[in-house]
Formats: C-alpha cells, sequence, structure tokens
C-alpha cells in the first residue's frame, strides 16, 4: 500500500506508519507525478485535489486532516469512486476555548459574568453548536441563528443581534438564500451598541471590514475581537489596531485539534480499509506543559475560573504577537501573519489539564466541568 | 497585661491573644482616655503616637504592623524608656512581585527577556535591595544607586539612568543633602529614552507627575508604570490613563506582608517581655487558593515562567480595577482609590506556591527558584 501525503500532517507517520509506506512532499507543490503510484492521498487545505492531480493515478482514498473542503473536487471523486473523507469539528473545540479565553481577558476592563451574559451564536455547525453547549453550561443566555438547519432551538437573527456577545461561526458564502459575505454589513453594525462584544473567528468577509473600521473610529467604546480578516493574510493594519483583541486566524490552533484531524482521518482509512484502528492520538501526544493545578477552599470561584482559563490559553499572547508585526511594510506584515501561524505553539486544551479541587464548594467542580477540564477531588 | 490595638492589625487575637487582654479600636480615633491604663499600644500607620496619646499611660512597649515611622514620635518614647518597634521590610518580597509580574505583563508588548535586561535600582534598602537580589538570579544586569548607604555595589545616578528598567524604591524626603522629591524631574525624565522603563512603586512624589504626564504626552511610546501617585489618594486621572500600568498603591499588599508586619512585632514583643514566640504566622494564614502547579518536560522555560507569576499575580487585575475608577468625579474616585486598598483581595506570594517539576531541565529549577516559588521534583 502507497501513501502520498503532505509533509505538514502532525503525527503522520506515527498513525500511518504501519499501514503502508508513505512519501511525503510539500503539500503546495504535489503533482500528478508524485501521486501516479499512490493507494492514498492524504492532504491538509493546501493542495487542490481534482482531476489534474488524479487523474491516471491508482488513488482509491482521499483525506483531508482539516475541516474544509473547498480544495477538493468530490464530484470527481464521487464520480471515480475515490472515497473522500474529512475532518469535520476537529478544531471546533480549539475555537469554542478561544471564544472563553476572549470572554476571560474582555472581563478585566468592563463587567462579564458567564452566568449573567446573554450570547448570539451565529451558525450553529461544528464549532457554534459547541460554543452554545459549553456557554450554556456556565450559566450564559444563549440564543443561536442558523436559517440552514433544523429550527427547533433556533432564534431570529434579529434577536441574536441583541445579546451582550455576539459570536459568529459561519462559513463564508456568496449565493444561496443565506449568503454570508458581508452579513455584518454598516446597516447591521449600526444596530450594535457600544456595550456590545462582536467577535468573529469564522471567515474574515462575514463582517464589512470598512464598515467595523468606520464603526470604532466613531464609537471607540464598541468592542470588536477578530481572528479572521478579509483579505487574509493581507490584513489591514489600521483595523487589527482598532480591535480589543486581533488574533492571526489562530482559533482553531490548538494541537489536539490539530492531532484530531489526523486521528478522524486515520479511522476513515481504516474503516475503509476494513483494518481495526489500533492507534490513538493520546498514545502519541505529550503531556501537556503545564499539567495540573490544584484549587483550595480558599479559592473564589470567578478568580480560580480566569486563572485557569488564562494560565492555558491567554488570548492576549496572540493578540501581543500579531500587534507587533503591525508596524512593517505590506510584504513583511504578510510574511508575518503566515509565519505567526506556521510557528505557532504546541497549545493545549483544557480537557488535558487535571484540575484537582480540595474542599472546595461544588459550584468550582461544576464550573471547571463546565469548561472541560479534567476535574478531580484532591 | 494590658494591649490596646488597632482593630484593622491581621490576625491580631491569634498571635496576641495568650500574651493579655486586648481592647481594639479604629485605629484613627485612639485617645489618650483609651491607651490610659494600657502596658502595650499596637497600632498601623493611622495612628499617631505621641506624648499627647502616652503621656500619663503605663504603656511599655509601642509596636507599629507597618514598615514606615512617620507616625511615631520616637524621641518622645526614647526619652520615656518605651521600647519601640516596626515592621521593616515586611511588605518587600510583596514589592519585588509587583515588580516582576509587572515585567512579566510589559513582555508581552515589548522585547523583555530577563537573562538579557538591563536594570537600575534608586533605592537600595529593604525592598530595592531584594530587587536587586532577585532580578540577579534572574540573570538580569542590575545596577544600583542609594547615596545614603556603604557604596560598595553601588553605581552613579547616571549609569542607573541607562538601564532599560529604572525601579525606584526609595522614600520621600525634601530635606538633607539627596533629597528624593521630584528627583525625577523634567530634566532627568528628558535624559530618559522611550526604549525605557520607568516603574514607581517607592513614594509618588519622588517623579514629577506633571513633567511624567508632559513627556508621555509627547512620547507616547515611553513606557511608566506607577503604583505611587503624587497627591494620593487624589491621583490625576488623566496620568493614570497615560502610564502602561498603573495601580492603586497595592505593590506592598500580599497577605503575607500584611501578617508578616503582625509576626514582627508579635516577636519584638516576646523579646520585650522575655516570652518565648511560640507563634508563627504559618499557623494561621490559609493555603493559597492556587497552592500547586505541575510543569512537565514539555514546559518551555520563558512560558512556564510567565503562565506561573500571571497564575499567582497578575498586576493587570489591579490596573484595570484603578483604570474602572477614572471616569468618576473627584469625591467617588477618591472613594474608589482607598476602597480598592481597603478591600483588597488575599494576594499570596510565590513562596506559599508548590511548583512541581517533571523531568524538565535544570534550567527551569533554577528559574522557579529564583523567583521563590517552593519547587520540587516530581
Ligand atoms: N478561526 C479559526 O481558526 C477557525 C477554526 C475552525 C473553523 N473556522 C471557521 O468557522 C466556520 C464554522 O466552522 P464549522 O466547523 O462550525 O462549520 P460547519 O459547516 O460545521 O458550520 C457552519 C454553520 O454555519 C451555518 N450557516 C451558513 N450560512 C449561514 C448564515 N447565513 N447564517 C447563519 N448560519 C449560517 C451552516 O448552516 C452551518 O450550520 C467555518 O467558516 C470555518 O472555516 C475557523
Ligand atoms: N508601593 C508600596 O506598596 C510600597 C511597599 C513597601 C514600601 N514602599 C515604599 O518604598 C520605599 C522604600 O521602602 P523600603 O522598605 O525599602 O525603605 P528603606 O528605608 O528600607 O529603604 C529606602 C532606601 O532609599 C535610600 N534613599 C534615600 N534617599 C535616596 C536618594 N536620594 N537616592 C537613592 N536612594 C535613596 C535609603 O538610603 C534607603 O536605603 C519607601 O518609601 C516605602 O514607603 C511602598
Amino acid at each position: 500500500m502507497k501513501i502520498v501525503a503532505d509533509e505538514n500532517i502532525p503525527l503522520l507517520h506515527n498513525f500511518f506508519g504501519d499501514v503502508g509506506e508513505i512519501d511525503t512532499y510539500p503539500g503546495r507543490q504535489l503533482t500528478s507525478e508524485n501521486v501516479k503510484s499512490a493507494d492514498i492521498l492524504l492532504v491538509r487545505s493546501v493542495t487542490q485535489v481534482n482531476e489534474a492531480l488524479l487523474a491516471g493515478s491508482r488513488v482509491k482514498f482521499v483525506g483531508t486532516c482539516t475541516i474544509g473542503t473547498d480544495h477538493i473536487d468530490t464530484d470527481y471523486l464521487q464520480k471515480n469512486g475515490i472515497t473522500f473523507s474529512s475532518a469535520p469539528g476537529c478544531n471546533a473545540n480549539s475555537v469554542v476555548e478561544y471564544v472563553i479565553s476572549t470572554l476571560s481577558v474582555l472581563s478585566e476592563f468592563r463587567y462579564i459574568d458567564f452566568s449573567d451574559l446573554s450570547v448570539g451564536v451565529v451558525g450553529c455547525g461544528n464549532v457554534g453548536s459547541r460554543v452554545v453547549s459549553t456557554l450554556r453550561r456556565l450559566g450564559a443566555k444563549v440564543l443561536a441563528y442558523d436559517p440552514l438547519i433544523d429550527q427547533t432551538d433556533m432564534a431570529s437573527f434579529e434577536d441574536v443581534l441583541k445579546s451582550d456577545v455576539i459570536s459568529l461561526h459561519t462559513p463564508l458564502t456568496t449565493d444561496g438564500p443565506y449568503p454570508t459575505y458581508h452579513l455584518f454589513n454598516e446597516s447591521v453594525l449600526a444596530q450594535l451598541s457600544e456595550q456590545q462584544i462582536l467577535i468573529n473567528s469564522g471567515r474574515g468577509a462575514v463582517v464589512d471590514g470598512s464598515a467595523l473600521k468606520r464603526k470604532l473610529k466613531s464609537e471607540p467604546g464598541f468592542t470588536a475581537v477578530l481572528d479572521v480578516w478579509e483579505t487574509e493574510p493581507n490584513i489591514d493594519p489600521e483595523l487589527a489596531r482598532l480591535v480589543a483583541i486581533g488574533t492571526p486566524h489562530i482559533a482553531g490552533y490548538s494541537l489536539d485539534g490539530k492531532i484530531g484531524g489526523t486521528e478522524m482521518i486515520y479511522q476513515a482509512l481504516c474503516r475503509h480499509l476494513g483494518l481495526p484502528a489500533r492507534h490513538k492520538a493520546a498514545q502519541f501526544i505529550a503531556s501537556p506543559p503545564l499539567s495540573k493545578m490544584y484549587f483550595t477552599s480558599e479559592a473564589e470561584l470567578s478568580w480560580s475560573m480566569h486563572t485557569a482559563i488564562r494560565a492555558i490559553y491567554d488570548v492576549r499572547h496572540d493578540h501581543y504577537a500579531l500587534r507587533r508585526t503591525l508596524g512593517g511594510n505590506e510584504e513583511q506584515r504578510v510574511e508575518a501573519f503566515d509565519r505567526l501561524r506556521k510557528e505557532y505553539r504546541a497549545r493545549r486544551e483544557f480537557s488535558n489539564i487535571k484540575v484537582l479541587l480540595k474542599n472546595t464548594d461544588s459550584s468550582m467542580h461544576t464550573m471547571f466541568k463546565a469548561l472541560g477540564f479534567n476535574v478531580k477531588s484532591a
């Protein structure tokens, strides 16, 4: 069995080493020549997988270890009997923790109490639905808007816009009945007051960047958080200076999320080949840098929550890293944006961290569990 | 034995309960009538202790559980054979941790590497000398200026002014050969470049606030950190908005520091009375809210350092708390400044926290020890 793969797939050899012989290439440079004698093709989002790449090859399975499928000609694969698998949701929890860290950090300079917060979620797929459930577990009042799914439990766009925090988790679409391109345009932004917070970690162009910039200039109290940007990686440095928190498209970049993508494709391939899935991410993944925290009966709920969240993931770190790059010229900024993503640290998700509670009351246990920490009594 | 004491002395009854009978009063309202039949008087910095208070009393021991002695007429006490004791240095380590947290936080948006930093310390007494030794242990190049002590190891004022960071730890003096009042005036401030950082956690009027304000307006890249302010508690809100970090005179406010003051006076009283000092602060003081952190071989030195520092004390918390008060009118601001100090949380010093290191290299051990954490191998 011959596997051709993008060299940047994490833990590639650990997962697939005993499935077949692996040849690796830079994902952007994969040619039909490279793929010709492969049975299995494993890519990330940078490789265009279509007739031009696959015609005349033996490939019977294509896996992309990422959530998107825009780079894959799924029609072609289907017509040619090639099994296809992607990794939807693998980085969804990473984005949830980004949103949580963002709200934790903003709570320093504005009143935010999770148990007394209304949040509107726009787009309720893999990421959005997890944002909804986590924030509800933390006591927030959450409304979700998503016109394309079962409407039980969904709210209207107008009602969602009234929430204290509005968090965007839609893809970018320009056609169909509910295109998301510039869904947050001048007139929608005008409906948001200075007390509200807008977070976009979906796709940049869902928000009209020029309109947002004008709003932030005329209403400097308005709080915008952007992880995604129009014209990424060439982002608007002026807008990046105006947002309260601005990060280089890394909301989904936890190590767990990245490796989860490889694991999901490994499982799909095992199903395709009728092999037992022997490997699990947990076998290969190192312990987190900070592995345990003990809280005692002296710990106050809100202090403990923010201390734990920020110790594991403080979004200000990514915010300042991006800020530092804004002074350069266009070429330097583009290069820096990509570098920040490429060299991103091994950020771990809360579930890896043991929180040990000694004689604390049950609300501490409930809160840490809601956040996804591995909670134990000490 | 009768003890008269300020009601706000922490752990008063725990330490002194078995030494004598204790009567407590609000420190600002203590009268000669209250003190008349006392053998021992225990105060904080708010009580004026002088002939007016003590004449005609039986008092033979006066202790102030604070570092200053401006409120005590020590000549009168000496002439009347009254033993006096204060608690110099009790909050010195708290201030060291304030400076460390400040530098940790600033390192997010400017390049600061402790092992590659020059620091100039002005005033090398209880606090300053500990700032010097801690930063040296962390690898910084530290120069100190203090014209009033043994000059071995001291540098010139001019050389200290060239450091990346200049940290002020002098009292406020207006006479003598080296008065500190407005020591950092317009012309001294003019010598500091935009790359330098000025931290004042000594006394407010050591820096000319108006001159600093002008400098921050004309050189917005210059970094000033103020814990102490001219005309405190009525601070200049405009200056408070211009500084990178501004806090309400809480650098020395760790719980350990406060209780350390009571412990020092207890020990002095036991010596005075020839009694064994049976009590120690550790007996009475609760475990810290976050009591242990485990770091693994995956932990990178600088990430671990900043994560631990900020988990225990993130100075931004005090900074934003002060910021939120600046919008009020003068009366409200004064009230808020005092309230932030009075209701200050039980901040614990690094020494209370166990840092457990699992298979990390020795530089991690050295760094955590230098910071003062209770380091163990896990
Ligand atoms: N910032 C990051 O690092 C990061 C990480 C993961 C995902 N994302 C992005 O976030 C978005 C959501 O990811 P996902 O995995 O949840 O995708 P998904 O496909 O599972 O969910 C998207 C949801 O958006 C809904 N939607 C589509 N148009 C809408 C509209 N006009 N109004 C409201 N809802 C609409 C869809 O019905 C769907 O339920 C994607 O664009 C993805 O690329 C970003
Ligand atoms: N911000 C806070 O919460 C906080 C906490 C503790 C102490 N403090 C203040 O910090 C200052 C230092 O405290 P300490 O306990 O180290 O006092 P200290 O008396 O032990 O030390 C002060 C030192 O400053 C030196 N000094 C005096 N004039 C000087 C000058 N012109 N130039 C340089 N050095 C000079 C003295 O020689 C002395 O060594 C005091 O004013 C104290 O009130 C503030």
